[in-house]
């Protein structure tokens, strides 16, 4: 059984699939515009379990196949690594009708895309996302690029996927601090949009490991995450305006990602204690009930996901850290946060005084 | 007196204004959802000459005002050189709203584009081209991007400037080779698309010095030439068909620069000598009338540029050179070739042994 999702823009319309990895050269072959050339961009440790797949997959669609492995991590997210793919692309003599295939997590998607957003100008590229968060979110919206040493993804570009390709299986391989992590993103979903979402998680018995949560629901995650998503940035592909909200729990998030070093949480990680303390804010600006806030902080709990924010660094730093945000405006932070379960508002007027005794209080949460 | 060229398109519609220098912060201040932030990208031999005159028009017009100074050159238009925009964007707290300025030949105005392209995943670019050669061509249109050590150009992407302003009393401090190479993009507009240019230059006395061809003439260059790419680029913002014209020349002018290590010939040279090649071709293919075709070659030396292969390679590699370009498609080597003075076809349809023939009997040119 195989679902498809349509995400319609302007120009560069395309389709979320969720389907077999072995179905990948049969439904890119039909694309238009699409030569025979695929390079597939990877990590040693994901094309290992699933390289052959795709591989053997594209050869019988009449594609000539080559591939190009990248080390593996976030660190490695960089001009410099790029400049692999771009080697990989002239070495194979990619033409502007050939199509890169980013096989791996949020990672690797990234820089695929933004190596085909560049090379020629912009070459097709098709999203096969082997991570949970990458299914959910990395791959869905043509956001790509690279970290530059000081800043996370501040170099980039919007380049849409020909097609998106969601293969549930291939999570069973994933680490489980991973699939966690990118639970966060899917509880993201049912408090900015799909309320429904919300309560089956709620309902789900365990959250925190793939096997606990079941084929079904995972199923059932995927398609709706994937629906919310391909809404916001099909209303909103240049992200001028609602596609902001998925930004919930980015925010301070992304601080406390930073002034670890992207050491100590990861990016989901991040998201949960950022949509705490989004969540708490908006109950601080009496904008949301405590009740539904208290719902979050047990959904997150439940995912064991953290609800309180790490140490190991100087917590006055969150503030101004926001404020170097690259989607700061004028110096005003934006602030994604809820009014109920599955509606948001954007705003810049959150006073930093709220902001800190909120940080605060998340401390004294510890123990609760 | 100045003159503006509307370059309209779906969007991110912008104009090419004739104007100084000293007007460019009035010129920039009015143009919508543009922050207070500017930062120059320049080179220190240019931001010497003109750099206070332009950061003052900025700085007058109230934008806060940075600078970035890159080493001059082709072989700095590298992924490394990149990286000191994006350092001085991060540095100066550029945001989406922010302007970077891009002061200089076409080697400025091609990185600049790219850095304003990818930093934040797009923020705004203003091109004042110094050079002839960007003035008519490299600064409008939206075609930005880095050289990959083995081609040219080979990493960009699109990315339209807010307006292009064009000073043409700062041609006045440029070196006198290159204002003739860029000559040969004039005399390609006059081929390709505007046969009264053609005659404008035919009827000029000297071609080969700004001083001797004389104030109303450049200008006349300058307004004709941004109409001709202006109106070419509007008709095919991406490149997929009508802007392939732009191209006339370009084909065998860019695989002897490039077999030639960028270092025997320019681009304009190049262009010169590709656009004796594609000429001979046409004629050899009875596209072209001969007489037309002397005319060309007549208008080409009187412009002081080279009518023949430079020595010092092999010339048999030409041929695979073309094949391996970035335009072919299925390995077949697209030509423009002109119909007559202001009419040009494209064409995959040049048989390998017409272009070895044209490509030897040019050699017999040199001493006619
Ligand atoms: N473009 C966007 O819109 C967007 C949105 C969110 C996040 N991101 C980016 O995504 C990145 C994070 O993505 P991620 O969480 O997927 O990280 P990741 O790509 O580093 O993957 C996490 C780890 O899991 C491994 N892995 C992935 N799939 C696997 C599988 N099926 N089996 C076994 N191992 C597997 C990876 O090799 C890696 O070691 C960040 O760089 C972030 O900036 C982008
Ligand atoms: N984007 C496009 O559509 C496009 C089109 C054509 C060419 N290009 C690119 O443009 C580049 C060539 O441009 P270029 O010929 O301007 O080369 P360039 O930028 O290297 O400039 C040539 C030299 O002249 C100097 N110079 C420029 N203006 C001057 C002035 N007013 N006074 C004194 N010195 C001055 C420069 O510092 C440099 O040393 C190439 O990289 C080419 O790929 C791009
Ligand atoms: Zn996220
Ligand atoms: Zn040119």
């Amino acid at each position: 059984m195989s679902s498809v999702i349509p995400v319609s823009l302007p120009q560069n319309s395309y389709d979320i699939a969720i389907a077999s990895i072995a179905e990948l050269g049969d439904r890119i072959q039909p694309l238009s515009k699409l030569g025979k050339k695929a390079l597939i961009v990877s990590n040693a440790a994901i094309f290992k379990q699933y390289g052959q797949t795709v591989t053997d997959s594209l050869t019988q669609a009449g594609f000539t196949v080559s591939s190009c492995l990248l080390p593996a991590g976030e660190r490695y997210k960089t001009p410099a690594t790029l400049q692999k793919i771009y080697d990989a692309a002239l070495e194979n003599r990619l033409e502007r009708s050939s199509v890169m295939i980013a096989l791996g997590g949020g990672v690797i998607g990234d820089m695929t895309g933004f190596a085909a957003a560049t090379w020629l100008r912009g070459i097709n590229v098709v999203q096969v996302p082997t991570s949970l968060l990458a299914m959910v979110d990395a791959a869905i919206g043509g956001k790509t690029g690279v970290n530059h040493p000081r800043g996370k993804n501040l170099i980039g570009a919007f380049h849409q996927p020909r097609l998106v390709l969601i293969d549930p299986e291939v999570l069973k391989t994933l680490p489980a601090r991973e699939f966690r992590a990118a639970i966060a993103e899917v509880i993201k979903y049912g408090i900015i949009w799909d309320a429904e979402l919300f309560e089956m998680l709620e309902q789900a018995k365990r959250l925190d490991q793939i096997r606990a949560v079941g084929d079904e629901l995972v199923r059932e995650m995927l398609v709706r995450s994937a629906k919310a998503k391909a809404h916001v940035v099909s209303k909103d592909e240049k992200e001028s305006g609602l596609r902001e909200i998925l930004n919930y729990g980015h925010t301070i998030g992304h601080a406390i990602e930073s002034l670890t070093n992207y050491k100590v949480i990861n990016h989901g990680e991040g998201v949960a204690i950022g949509m705490m303390a989004a969540g708490l804010i908006a109950v601080e600006m009496g904008l949301w009930d405590r009740a539904e806030c208290d719902r979050q902080k047990a959904l997150i709990e439940k995912a064991g996901l953290p609800t309180q924010i790490p140490g190991g660094f100087d917590r006055s730093e969150i503030v101004p850290t926001l404020q170097a945000d690259k989607k700061v405006k004028d110096g005003k932070v934006r602030f994604v946060l809820p009014r109920q379960i599955g509606t948001v508002i954007v705003t810049d007027q959150v006073a930093p005084d709220t902001i800190e005794k909120v940080l605060n209080s998340i401390d004294l949460l510890r123990d609760p």
